[in-house]
């Protein structure tokens, strides 16, 4: 990551209503005009941190090496939580120490964490209430012109991270959660394609069946279309790389009542 | 279309509340950083290759010579579907061949349609439920490079072809169908104007009124302002280049109770 | 702004789920295959043209000098009103003669106001229903290039001037009205920040109540986050610069029932 980028990838709740979104993009282009900009998901529900830091984790390790993501979901915005520059050996991540990163934090084994403190790099006057466009937005761009990830302001050791529902394997059975509903409404669990592999491997069993509160899944394919006509619900792995669960051109989320923080266990059989 | 293109065009039903879309693009951006990628139209409802198909025929012209247009409608995903690069003179199409591409076959003269078969041009691992990431996505922007289309894979003479409704003239009469309605509410037919015009010459009639199952519509305008005020449904060309049903100020498709599909009759008159 | 800048911004209704916006991208990129194209705001509800007037004035300043802002809320399209280029000394801004650059007039000093009439720079052929595509978007593309404004067309000296809802300070009392209500249901008003604290200081009181028809509002704050658990409306200076009302992560405009155009007083107590 020895020469600067000019991408720079944006997850926000702002929305593509309002001009919110072009104002945070005209100051980052104030100070970069060259910039390759990629919404990776600006329209996240308002205020929903957990969201935001799902769909970027399953998004930025398919941008190019030395991407800058920025993402701006800031219920907090002018109050005292920090504004990060994270940074791995791969990315840097420029967000509200709200908890956005966790997934980052967790995944990623190198994270120097600064806290944005040098003004120098802000859009003055800075509002309290729009650090997206007064202070997130400019520091992505002026990390894009080669600025060091130290001129910004110093290490922190201690940041906020999120309790991640993680998926857990316990007496054979594999427990997870519903994370994310996608514009299909398809319902993206907590479980990984590896982890889940390595579970079956444990438990020395070929199928399984999946387990919601009222609701028992046990069709699993590879490709939404082997279900074709089929008006049961299945499972497969989604384009995020997690387990989810979908019905064939129906929008399971809604045909099944199901919603995000659904706890689900996972039961294999022969 | 000697010199390699950096301008990819986008039409999916992948929508903008996920990051889908953006992952989509980061693989390409790692393929070719200096893309430039544009919507034409990315929030195509769920699963409808047919309307993709024509808001793809609506647009494609419009883009430069060279111009690669990315079109990811995919129900069929992992499936045995074929991934299609299509060349015309002036462009590519890279998109499932599930028929999406039916009008490119109707109205271009000389289309090369090749299956893309090259591994070396895929993002791996390989997915079976997201190829606009892993195969669509990655061929734009191996294109987009330089790489000639024989790289891809081999020539094919069969392809998908849906049945297109065409407009059609008997006994005096068009006979014509809705194929898109569009966020203003307007009913967009399949009857273009040269049709329509040509149709009118051998009609030797000056005027027209349009049936549909329910309705007479013998208001035909040249701009929507021109009926200002009315509360009669009017037809008039629209951007598209085809005849469509309007109000003024409202949404037509509402306050008719019209949708895709409805059968209409434009019968001519002194 | 003596080099030609490659920045437009969009503003319009075209909303973001019909090709049009890709089809005047597209025709744009032939003219310059390498404008950086923003939206600023491309889902402006339909026809409106007094929302779209008010979210470019939120947002164009913060664009650098010499980005053009390409302006297309056009329900006049294909009747007598005018197409404009208006330059002002950072800034160039097209848009069909109907209001839409109200606010421009108001704020900018120096105001040049041309029609564009050129038909070199059009996109031929011109149709009556789609200006944004065959007129607005060419001229800001060849802008672009470096064309000069005269090449356009002649100065006009009269042009569509909608009233303005100004704030007004009468007998110690701030009148205002809500202009625009954003994703997060935030109902904005027309009371600036500068405006407010001159009314304050000749009013010569600390404090303010803001007073709609059914309801007073007494809470102001610095940023959303202050009034943590709180169920009543307070007021804060959003990103927009404006006095707004908000809710606590709630919808105010949906909770509170307001709407666009709602008068308002603010009263100034100790």
């Amino acid at each position: 990551m020895n020469e600067p980028t000019k991408i720079i990838t944006i997850t926000t709740d702002f929305g593509l209503n309002d001009p919110y979104l072009g104002m945070m993009q005209g100051v980052m282009l104030k100070i970069n005009p060259n910039l390759q900009m990629v919404g990776l998901c600006c329209n996240i529900p308002e205020f929903s941190i957990m969201e935001a830091a799902f769909a970027l984790n399953c998004g930025y390790n398919f941008f190019p090496s030395g991407s800058i993501h920025l993402v701006v979901v800031d219920p907090g915005v002018g109050t005292k939580r920090k504004p990060l520059l994270v940074s791995t050996p791969h990315y840097h991540f420029i967000a509200p120490d709200n908890g956005v990163l966790s997934f980052i934090y967790a995944s990623e084994v190198e994270c120097q964490v600064r806290e944005i403190t040098n003004p120098r790099y802000f859009h003055h006057p800075v509002s309290s209430t729009f650090h997206g466009r007064d202070i997130f937005g400019p520091a992505a761009a002026w990390l894009s012109t080669g600025t060091a990830p130290q001129e910004f302001g110093p290490l922190l050791t201690e940041y906020e991270r999120l309790p991640i529902p993680e998926a857990t394997f316990v007496k054979g059975t594999v427990g997870g959660q519903i994370m994310y509903i996608d514009r299909f409404g398809n319902l993206i669990t907590n479980i990984e394609r590896n982890f889940l592999e390595k579970c079956r491997g444990q438990a020395k069993k070929k199928k399984f069946y999946l387990q919601t509160e009222k609701l028992k899944i046990d069709k699993h394919t590879k490709a939404y279309r082997y279900l074709e006509g089929s008006v049961e619900p299945f499972t497969l792995f989604g384009g995020t790389g997690y387990l989810e669960i979908a019905l064939y051109r129906q929008n399971a989320a809604k045909a099944l009542g199901l919603g995000i923080g659904e706890n689900l266990k996972l039961v294999f059989t022969d």
